[in-house]
């Protein structure tokens, strides 16, 4: 059956995998309620015939004979049954969640013995996808479930709140809204016969276009911060072999997680762990030393560091202050923005040789990792860079996806504009056209136009029982 | 406040940390009502209004005013909150669940909200702990919790619905009402004068001391298959260096779970992965090749290996059948039951030059893991190693802690069993003490008697939450 069939019954565990208390087997559909008839066993009344808003404690059985709940039935977990009434749940259809023991193996074979019962397997992210296509959430609302699940720092949580509560919607939809009228009023110009065109119509509708470029382009402007506060600040400590790379990972860290060597190349993987500073999150990652090598696995390992460099966020780049700077030093300098990088001088104690001009560009630490206390500059330094996104109540800000549809919405508008500047009425329709256009596109970050690809996309990265 | 505090209100996060759908926040004692009218706004009545058994709609709200509903109250999540109402919960005590957005992070925000209007975190087990002081559940039942929330398969999940359904407990209980049936007959003894003791009456308790000596044997005989269900069998690759543990350990897999190279020495850690066959769980285990080395890393590799090797349910052990056996060979060899080994003759390609006569009392399989399915005869012979533990229903099974006690009171049963055939009415007084004393171990795997010591050992292995 495909996903986009609504009319059958979909089931999968809710909650995350592995050891908790409890596990939630979730069911929604036509038919939810006859499957908990079937595979749950409590006093009566049967659940079918339960109002909505209540749960019963029972026992889930299997399906053989003797029959469920009969003297004899094998138990497959005891369990608390819920009962969601159309339209008030999560999917607006009737729902059932079935709340058992914790535990991998134990929740798939409640899961199991629902599917038996006729459920079919619910497709990554089909729940949250059926509540939006019963309207009661729309896209953005949809995506802020998902940032929510997988927020990784307080930031991140209270920013996926803000969108679960409308209010990237509500920016989106004044906007658009903007965009209609501003077409309704050319589209006024239009019945128009030249001479009788209406005075400043198209002075006026060339001012509404810019004002609806600037709001865009401030939405534009969230997109950095969105991108933080989601997926955290991809933090890449780099430098030469043996400079103390994984010694400063781990006391970033507080814990032993990277092997420590005192010879050059200890490291090959990359290795990321996640931080906490100031309610950001931060993915640190330690990387392989920068050299030329013949070693097959340490060559791979360098590979991999410079494409973590690539990728990177913010910079901490350890240099050996008793070493001058090097061609291999002064090429990875080179790559990386004063603006987005810390340099961090260790081993002072073995006397500093470099020249302090060769790195005047960036904040400089420095340091020797071997003392106590020794990262607490660094940490501070840490928190100062990264404060700009740590601030204040949660703002609105965007996704990529967003960010595609606005930049294509505030491309056409700004054409729109220029066509109405210089021309005169024969250019109004084609501005029509691409002002409407515009509007598509903000239509579908909220999903007021959408299509299966789009659907696709949003909700393939979902978990399944979500 | 310590753990054995049960006037104060706890509260934990009851599903399994990660990325799920739906996380649950569990709030159990005395204030859990007024806790969640305090944290939580949904229409009227609030939650202390509500019946038990009955869940509605609502958001987490901020401490901070406005207040918690009002326009503009700050939300941490949307919610679904349960409410069970004592003693019809898991605890026996007022308890409300909060079935918030899943991940991590967001989970912890509903639990820091409800720590700050007023509960504890609780201690790990805390909650079952509750519900065996309680009376909800005994020992054994608690203890089928925690198997099942790590049940690692199918075979473990059913053992462990068993044990939570009572088999186990109604089995203690037989031998111990036994036992204390047979310590009511002697006492009755000793109120007689020497020549009037009832005859027969010593005869008759050894007989029945003896029964209880063998059912608790019958007993202890389930240890192995308990142990094994639960834990899974702990499967141990070993051989020389570059005899292919590693390519088998992923051929058995099925993935590149371990680094593959043609060089000896590649595998230094010692890997561990799971797998199922017929239902049982194998936990496979790849080792460092076993050789004297100078290099201090491949040294620890192969003290590792021997780690693993010695606490080993079943053995793998590789050999290149191109190659005489040697010391080392033998040595290994020699520390492996043959019931509970496999040989694996690899490299047959190559020529076979190993004795057979030397490995004659293992099962042995030849293969060349470099062909496809070259693995699928070790596989039957895995499955027809183990099978004697995934046949027929779950049967009442103990665990280690079980053993013990049940080791102990076989040991003071068989000891008043001697004194009772041996003595006459003097031996009754002693004999009478070391059959309470069985009962009392006995009473000690269902709580019916239990310290503090006892739950701090059973309750300090669960997660917080459950």
């Amino acid at each position: 059956m495909s996903i986009g069939d609504e009319k059958d019954t979909i089931a999968g565990i809710a909650t995350a995998q592995g050891e908790g208390g409890i596990s939630i087997v979730r069911v929604s559909g036509p038919a939810a309620l006859a499957i908990a008839d079937s595979v749950f066993a409590c006093h009566s009344p049967p659940p079918s015939r339960r109002d909505g808003g209540t749960f019963v404690h029972g026992q889930v059985t299997a399906g053989d004979n003797p029959p469920a709940g009969g003297p004899g039935a094998t138990v497959v977990d005891e369990a608390v049954l819920l009962i969601f009434r159309a339209p008030r749940s999560y999917t607006r259809e009737d729902v059932v969640e079935i709340q058992g023991h914790g535990g991998v193996v134990s929740a798939q074979r409640v899961l199991r013995r629902v599917l038996d019962a006729g459920a079919r397997l619910a497709e990554p992210g089909e729940f949250t996808k059926r509540a939006f296509i019963n309207g009661r959430i729309d896209l953005t609302q949809a995506e802020a479930v998902l940032d929510l699940i997988r927020a990784g720092s307080d930031r991140a949580a209270a920013a996926a709140i803000e969108q679960l509560g409308g209010a990237l919607t509500s920016w989106v939809t004044t906007t658009y809204d903007d965009l209609l009228s501003l077409v309704g009023g050319l589209e006024v110009g239009l019945d128009f016969p030249d001479d009788e065109m209406p005075p400043l119509l198209i002075e006026e509708s060339c001012r509404m276009a810019d004002a609806v470029g600037r709001q865009l382009d401030r939405l534009l402007g969230t997109w950095d911060e969105g991108h933080v506060v989601r997926d955290g600040v991809l933090t890449v400590i780099s430098g030469k072999p043996n400079v103390g790379k994984s010694t400063l990972f781990n006391a970033l860290l507080g814990t032993d997680r990277a092997i420590v060597a005192d010879h050059p190349g200890t490291t090959r993987d990359t290795l990321e762990e996640r931080l906490i500073i100031d309610g950001i999150l931060l993915r640190l990652v330690d990387t392989a030393g920068l050299r030329d090598t013949d070693c097959v696995i340490e060559h791979q390992g360098v590979l991999r560091a410079k494409q973590q460099m690539q990728k990177a966020d913010l910079h901490i780049h350890i240099l050996d202050a008793s070493q001058p700077l090097d061609r291999t030093d002064r090429e990875s300098l080179s790559l990386m923005p004063p603006d987005r990088t810390i340099v961090v001088l260790n081993k002072v104690d073995l006397g500093v040789t470099i020249e302090p001009s060769s790195i005047a560009e960036y904040p400089v630490i420095s340091a020797c990792f071997l003392k106590p206390g020794a990262v607490d500059n660094l940490k501070t330094t840490l928190a100062s860079r990264i404060a700009r996104y740590s601030g204040g109540p949660a703002r609105v800000t965007i996704s990529e996806r967003h960010r595609q549809a606005i930049l294509a919405a505030s491309v056409d508008t700004r054409e729109a504009m220029s066509l109405l500047a210089h021309g005169r009425e024969e250019a109004i329709a084609p501005a029509v056209s691409l002002l409407r256009s515009a509007a598509e596109e903000l239509a579908m970050i909220t999903g007021r136009v959408y299509h299966d690809d789009l659907l696709d996309r949003v909700f393939s990265r979902f978990c399944i029982g979500k």
